[in-house]
């Protein structure tokens, strides 16, 4: 019948504008090994490593400012902790490092309308002496418009960059809306500024700044550069729109010495092969000064070196799995650099890292795509249960892995929903009850479960004989 | 049928089940006055005065702690604005009072884990002076437990009281998990505790300390009392869980000086009949010194000066209405006391107050209730298109109209919506972003038609002949 036969163009002719594809043409289907499946659920459902880790890091060390004795502590509590729960190699590789410190801190609106404003110094920021500053005001709305701006508009000035960086799940915004932090202070400098203070890098509304890390580049004389928080600026900016000039007494006391010393934490559950390529995964162990770095990182480290011990918990898998708690990785990924300085020789099956908070991954990408797609297709159907789709577009992330990816090893990107992460980066507030106790468990489960499929296998440990 | 009956005898019978009355029995329908409608909406949809006041004394003035030189530029901040909006018989009415302000303030972990908290002292704390004090810190969960322990288990120890106050509407929480920061401090004292910090009274997880004020009484000496923020409350008691002795470094410098002076800044709308009982409104102008006093309580000067001057714009009431922004609430209720003394022979129609944030009016209560049932039943109508319900078990509330309903005047409140109250109250945090200025409108349309009904009608003004 003709109703029939229209009905049948109708359902071919549809379907692929619906994106839908015939089943005939799929792709032989992917199957979740069970022991894969039994590890990632048993990880989702009860895995006490992460919480452990985070909570002791945080509370017995708390603060770990790269190149400090606080993080010389950090690293010891690492290899106790480490070496307690089985790993084995477990060593620091120690770097040397400038290091910086905060002072002091304050900013206060002289005129027109006295009143304090909260602030912190961004990483490597000059220092304004305990005295303090007093400039007025210049606004700029981007640093574009500030490198836009005639020096003479600037000079002996506080520059005062503003934007207005939106939460995205992606984490998107912070390339972006990161320059007025990451370019301002140098352009700032170059144009003869007295000092410079932006709006916090960040998505919140809370008198918290974000710190963070800046260069002066290009010969740039270091110069007193601070974070106001989001409340503060936008203050700041109606204080501006009354149309009257704004002086600001700043001060910013901080120090910047050489021959500082960090170093990379590093443990490893052998492989059965011990000439196969390595699974790499990490953090970092060092954090900003103002939080106890929770979320940044002691969430990351927290997560690869449970998902690491729930596969050493399974017996011992064919690839050694290397996890590293990076050094100093705040102040510009000297851990890194490190790591891949030393180990310039070693083959790596893969290389991975957690820094982006503790809240659920929800897309996952890896350059196994291209090499390797049967792992890649066994990943995708063991991470989809956990509400993790892929991301085909993907492309190699993570200041602590990257050197040694830009060495030859391939990546792979577990991404996290960052739609809260830039409310509580890099601020006071980063602290162990931002950490959201299920979803760090579906990190755990996550990493597990690729751990195992790029593992080559786990075997069961072989008995040992009781000592006579 | 007996079907029939059977239905009939359920109807019957369910109705009062489900609280459902007859509608026979009803009283007549209170319907709303047209003109108060009117108003209402009018209000509701496009206020501008009340975020213009409270825009304008946070961002042109900031915070304003009682006493201080602060208050005194708001003060006059409140004459010039009040004048300009057209109110009539703007004056301060000033008195004398002890003040108390901040100075330097930290709290440091010397031992197991060194690390920094954050802390701010409370009201009329005792000082440690500038280099602080150090003691072993003796950890109880609630103010009783404290008040139970020996005085040999509290002596020279800092005492820490822990609590779990959680977000309540109507703000319920506040009264009992308010004690630790009310007796705590004198309790400790009386046991000859060297200092005190409490977990601070809040509902929040930032790292922003909640003031407030507390008094030594009983001859207590005062001693350095200070409130943690929520996060480094719970990391101190993980820290406490490791089970070894805990010792801190406490700095709380403070300064209470006597012969301060604060007062109350007064405007009206005189009546048409000068001698008919006054309505009183208001909020306090005073602020805690940390954020800009936005929820805490620009927004209720701004609000019922709102709802003043949207009925002056529709005329002239035949009651007087009188708006006041009372100085030094925050510290003890020093305006509200010098207010009644100051009018100790005025006769009022009413008496209420807006001092518990922005967020929406959800219910209101009245004593005309039980004095003057018509206007109770005028009221519930033109506040129930604002969502707002009855709420026949209040009872009078408020510190700055308090002594003034002792007196005699009966009382309206208002009551807003107090679940993200206790978040920000008495931090930093309390800033104008908090303010949702739909909801803000919310509250001046209430109070405009709680003014309206309660103003003994609106005549429009007389036109004024233009001078020849």
């Amino acid at each position: 019948m003709k109703s029939h036969l229209l009905g049948a163009l109708l359902l071919a002719s549809a379907a692929p504008a619906l994106g839908q594809t015939s089943i005939a043409t799929l792709p032989p289907p992917a199957l979740v090994d069970p022991k894969v499946a039994t590890l990632r659920d048993h990880a989702l459902e009860s895995d006490h490593y992460a919480w452990d880790i985070v909570e002791g890091l945080t509370t017995e060390v708390g603060q770990r400012l790269a190149g400090t004795e606080a993080e010389a502590r950090a690293r010891d509590w690492a290899v106790k902790t480490l070496t307690a729960l089985g790993f084995s190699n477990v060593h620091v590789e120690p770097f040397d490092m400038p290091v910086w410190t905060r002072g002091a801190e304050g900013a206060e609106i002289v005129s027109p309308f006295p009143q304090k404003l909260v602030v912190a110094a961004l990483g490597y920021s000059g220092s304004t002496g305990p005295e303090g500053v007093t400039g007025e005001i210049v606004h700029f709305d981007s640093v574009d418009a500030l490198r836009a701006a005639p020096d003479s508009a600037v000079k002996g000035k506080i520059v005062f960059i503003d934007h207005d960086m939106m939460p995205a799940q992606d984490g998107s915004g912070y390339g972006q809306f990161g320059a007025p932090r990451r370019q301002g202070p140098t352009i700032a400098s170059l144009k003869g500024a007295l000092a410079i203070v932006i709006r916090s890098i960040g998505t919140d509304h809370h008198r918290n700044p974000h710190t963070g890390v800046q260069y002066f580049t290009d010969g740039a004389a270091p110069i007193p550069a601070g974070a106001l928080t989001v409340p503060d600026s936008e203050q700041l900016v109606r204080i501006l729109k009354r149309g009257k000039p704004v002086v600001m007494h700043l001060t910013l006391v901080s120090q910047k010495t050489a021959g500082g010393r960090s170093g990379n934490v590093v443990a490893e559950i052998p492989g059965r092969d011990p000439n196969a390529p390595v699974l790499l995964v990490g953090g970092h162990l060092d954090s900003w000064d103002q939080g106890t770095g929770a979320i940044d990182d002691g969430a990351g480290v927290a997560i690869t070196t449970a998902a690491a011990k729930q596969i050493m918990d399974a017996g011992r898998p064919l690839r050694t799995i290397r996890v590293v708690w990076f050094g100093a990785e705040e102040p510009g990924g000297f851990g890194g650099t490190a790591l891949a300085k030393a180990h310039a020789g070693d083959r790596y099956a893969i290389a991975g890292e957690s820094d982006f908070g503790a809240d659920r991954i929800w897309r996952f990408g890896t350059q196994l795509m291209k090499t390797d797609p049967a792992t890649y297709r066994a990943l995708e159907a063991a991470l989809a249960p956990l509400g993790i789709v892929k991301n085909d577009k993907a492309e190699a992330d993570g200041t602590d892995v990257d050197e040694t990816i830009k060495a030859g090893a391939p990546w792979i990107s577990l991404g996290q929903d960052g739609t809260r992460y830039f409310d509580i980066h890099h601020t006071p507030d980063d602290t162990l009850d931002k950490i959201d106790p299920v979803q760090l468990r579906q990190n755990v489960a996550a990493w597990t479960a690729a751990l195992a499929i790029m593992s080559g296998g786990i075997e069961p440990e072989p008995k040992r004989r009781p000592r006579r």
